[in-house]
């Protein structure tokens, strides 16, 4: 069964790696997709979306996300069953979106205290002693142990934008903005520059700011050619006045 | 048929996973070597000269390029037959560097409306609408529909550097930089600093700097121990003055 | 046999992808696994540190290291043989900390001038021309030759702190610090702020300073929910003073 693994882990140290080396170890044939790694560090809503937006479109299987600033505090760690999938991380919310995108969670098991942990288990990197494991014998066809109630699974609170307001959701490496508005809304100016509502970036002029939905769905601000967050000047979790 | 996958995206963002995930849903059995995705964005001409620097030492199979300012707009989508290799991508002059290491395009197809296509297709992410499922087929030996003539595709312009100038192609991690000049082309001093000419980069002084021929047979400015990026305060596209 | 692969080329060139395509070409069954490249340019000590915190992570195989600054010198390429495990890199001390992790180094080889070389040898990427296909051959069991005496490796000189301070050996992508002080340290002040000895970043108020044993045994620093080098304003090689 294919692995997935996405994390706030970074690009750079050898946390990725690891994580794939323990995964290795118990299931050698398993395949292992990056799903990225660059989530900003403990941003779980951050995480939640991208984990949602990209399950869609890789093969069933065992999804392994870590973004997960309570490491080794009371938070527990979790295999949730959605659909045909297993989903393993930390019960912050960060499974639960993408859970629903597979009609929600069936079951849920608490997997803290599972025997496929690696001991000694650390305070700091669960990913690789408790979540790789854990994935990697679901990858195997095992069956975890601890079913838990999936209601008392931890949900995130909405964001919610002030009147007139949308919030930055997200800034791509391009510099394209992703907004908590609804698809379809429009608007004539964005903190007081001009923005044409269009399409794809070429529907502007270079250097032109457009609103458009982005390939999931949800809106979206863009520089033809440029940068949107450096044109504005804003970053995740700011509010822009749409009017 | 193995597959390669060089883009824009970022090493950050769900983006490239998304496409791995897309690829191992149509052909499972395929491996994806990725070749990098630090492309500054939307810079065809060094995402060109990435992918013909690689290919070389890459195994013969499917390479999947991104850099695609065009996207959603009129610019054509791709599949170019090179050697026994595949190339895909947009059809903006990112391919053909590529493809003459391996003796021009012999056969091109226009892919845009391939059935092949995720539907419904979004207007800015044809990477995991357009190009991943092609390249997933052409990697299980499938054929591609629309020819198209080889002499339409779009070729990029060739730069010139002022006389007595040489171009900043490229900046890499390292601040070593790959300029536009004749390979064996030698200076006593760049911008005003001196350089030695040189093979390697311990032939020089701990934070001297040293024209070389890098390891593409480019011309390229280093220095030892730090970087030249700093030291000369340049990035891609500035020009410098050899004497 | 699988492959591991650490380097400081940066997560964005295609130096990374080379590398996969020369070992794919050479022993196209052989898994790799990435572990990690965003080593500090040149920074041979922390390039050592990572592979030795990682290895006993993943599956035994070949294990490839490159972080080369003295690369087309005089330094040596090498193989070395430790327990079942082969590690192959520049003879510049990036791989004794991790051959100790398993009893040390049994037989080492000098393979700069082997025949499985690519040629023509590049003066600047030996990590494509020689490293990568001596990785290769020996992941398909193939033998060295140029047998050396492992007591002529080159060996790292250790670290000293002045009295009362820690040396900053890295910084993570959280902004945590991994201090060069013996585990199980305490302190009451770091550079004059407060903090608190701990277990986990949770056990600590949101903001705070702890001091705490990381995933590998190593005394570290971090702030729950920040970042401990931007709190202290410190990078790697900077001493901090404990109290």
């Amino acid at each position: 069964m294919p692995l997935t693994f996405l994390s706030d882990y970074g690009p750079g140290d050898e946390y990725v790696g690891v994580v794939h080396g323990v995964i290795a170890s118990i299931a050698p044939d398993a395949r292992i997709i990056d799903l990225g790694h660059g989530v900003p560090p403990q941003d779980v809503r951050t995480g939640a979306r991208r984990l949602a937006r990209a399950l869609p479109y890789v093969p069933a299987g065992v999804h392994l996300a870590v973004v997960d600033p309570g490491v080794g505090g009371e938070r527990r760690a979790v295999a949730l069953r959605a659909g045909d999938r297993w989903l393993v991380g930390p019960d912050n919310g960060l499974l639960i979106d993408a859970a629903e995108r597979f009609g929600g969670v069936s079951r849920a098991f608490d997997v803290g205290e599972t025997p496929w942990r690696l001991e000694p288990v650390s305070a700091t990197f669960h990913g690789r002693d408790i979540f790789a494991p854990v994935a990697a014998h679901l990858a195997l066809g095992e069956e975890p142990e601890g079913e838990i109630d999936p209601a008392s699974l931890v949900r995130l609170e909405p964001l919610v934008a002030s009147a007139g307001a949308a919030i930055v959701l997200e800034v791509d490496s391009f510099g394209n903005l992703r907004l908590d508005a609804p698809a379809g809304a429009t608007a004539a100016r964005v903190n007081g520059h001009d923005v044409v509502n269009a399409r794809t970036f070429g529907d502007v002029e270079p250097g032109a700011l457009l609103l458009y939905t982005a390939s999931d769905g949800t809106l979206a601000l863009a520089v033809n050619g440029g940068s949107a967050a450096a044109l504005l000047g804003v970053r995740a979790g700011d509010e822009l006045r749409l009017a």
